[in-house]
């Protein structure tokens, strides 16, 4: 059991964990802090934090573990403001999509009498902020850990029991590995649907087909709706590796056209695995759903 | 109302409208055929049909209506076969995908006492089969009629009238119209999603990557799931259209690979952009869910 845990940024996620923490009794206090107009008390209303602060030094005043929950765009300047503030032998861990820049920036900046330890769990939901938060979000859900050779032990297993508290899995990956993974199954699906969604809406009919539009166009624009400036910082801190995957991805799209524009009948074969493997994919999430 | 409607194919689709018209009580009988091994008989429990028949001959004898409610790529075939077959005077309409093709095939073999109306209604479920059939599917729905200069107008009203009777809404295109439009927003979708399906599964990391597969996954990749040989056979009819568009996303997806690979910040106008079409979308389409 945490003495005390300080979230920073609540969120779906920050919000979520603090309701999951305290509803495990995973610790003696939990505490946050949110820059938006009134989310920290909304956060204390529904029970994700006991008590919130105005300022970050306050929150993680003698907090054992902090979560970082903010998005990946604000996390730089964060973990500079932090560097001063933490109390020695805090462990520190982070929920960001992306984790090799988040980590290198903790090494620049966090001082060595505290621990990092990258997470990022592979939940979410539709909706945002923290009026959607849920004690269950993670519940059997995979949460990435990412420790590198310089992460000491005992923080890497504080965190686990953390993520242990929350309901979920833990799963061990190199952080650029994660990276590398999580852009084909999550960023270059949202760049999939983004671009989809533009290509349809600057054609010169599109006011006619968005009538036309309907379940398939539904299923495959949901993405699109995501946050663009959270898309944006992933963009921005997982460059190569989402542009090896646009490639593959343009490489694939190039090669099923030839098989279209030649009216190959084999292209159902193409369609078949596809289908495999969606099907597959979706019997082993099962337990999940 | 009809004297005799016949529905042949009696999946999803088919027994939707069976189940619709005869709510509507828009016909004196509906009856049925479907080679597949107790559809009929399953679609005559349901009530999506009165009666069904063992022969093509016997189902569409004395019908005044005669709607095709198979796969496109059993059209041809079906349309020959039909064409010693249909009571003059009769009107025929299917609901394919895709419309050039299907009108040229109806042109070319039904004889000149009958009349063709090209027919799609834009909704669906991922379910198939008969015992999916829902009498309100096409409820509010636009379905797409495409006659040409040579449809006789009193077919065109009949037809019209029997979608009003499903609860739809009627939209006319030209047939060329429709098959370009469909593609941007139906056929391209299931194109982009089986791609992505088939980059992640063939990258050497597949299966560590599926694991971390979340919403986001789930979401693009839904599509793909779908009937391979029904898209072959879309593909094998909409060639020209589904090329154009995929070569269409491709430069989209090249342009943003672009802003992604030189760390460009305003990458986030054009998610924005995404989002913003997206959302609105979502709106207009809220009186449908």
């Amino acid at each position: 059991m945490f003495s005390r845990v300080a979230i920073i940024g609540l969120g779906l996620i920050g919000g979520s964990m603090g309701l999951a923490l305290r509803k495990a009794k995973a610790a003696q206090q939990v505490v946050g802090y949110d820059l938006g107009r009134g989310v920290s008390d909304r956060a204390r209303k529904i029970g994700a934090i006991e008590q919130h602060y105005h300022s970050l030094a306050d929150t993680v005043r003698g907090a054992e573990l902090v979560i970082l929950a903010t998005p990946v765009g604000a996390m730089k300047a964060l973990l500079q403001n932090l560097s001063d503030l933490l109390s020695p032998g805090a462990v520190v861990t982070d929920v960001a999509s992306t984790k090799v820049q988040v980590i290198s920036w903790a090494e620049e900046f966090l001082p060595s009498s505290v621990s990092f330890v990258g997470g990022h769990p592979m939940s979410g939901k539709e909706l945002s902020g923290v009026e959607a938060a849920d004690a269950e979000l993670f519940s059997n859900y995979i949460y990435c850990l990412t420790p590198t050779a310089r992460t000491r032990p005992t923080a890497v297993s504080k965190v686990s029991s953390m993520v242990e508290s929350l309901g979920a899995r833990v799963r061990f990956l190199e952080p650029a590995e994660h990276d590398g993974q999580v852009a084909g199954v999550s960023h270059l699906p949202f760049i999939a649907s983004a671009a989809l969604v533009n290509t349809a809406a600057e054609s010169a009919s599109w006011g006619d087909a968005s009538l036309l539009a309907a379940n398939g166009f539904r299923d495959i624009s949901r993405l699109a709706a995501g946050n663009p400036i959270m898309y944006r910082d992933i963009c921005l801190t997982n460059s190569e590796a989402i542009v090896r995957w646009i490639d593959g991805y343009i490489a694939t799209l190039r090669d099923m056209r030839e098989h279209i524009a030649t009216h190959d009948r084999d292209i159902e074969e193409t369609f078949a695995q596809a289908q495999h493997v969606r099907l597959k994919w979706q019997e082993e999430q099962s337990i999940k759903e």
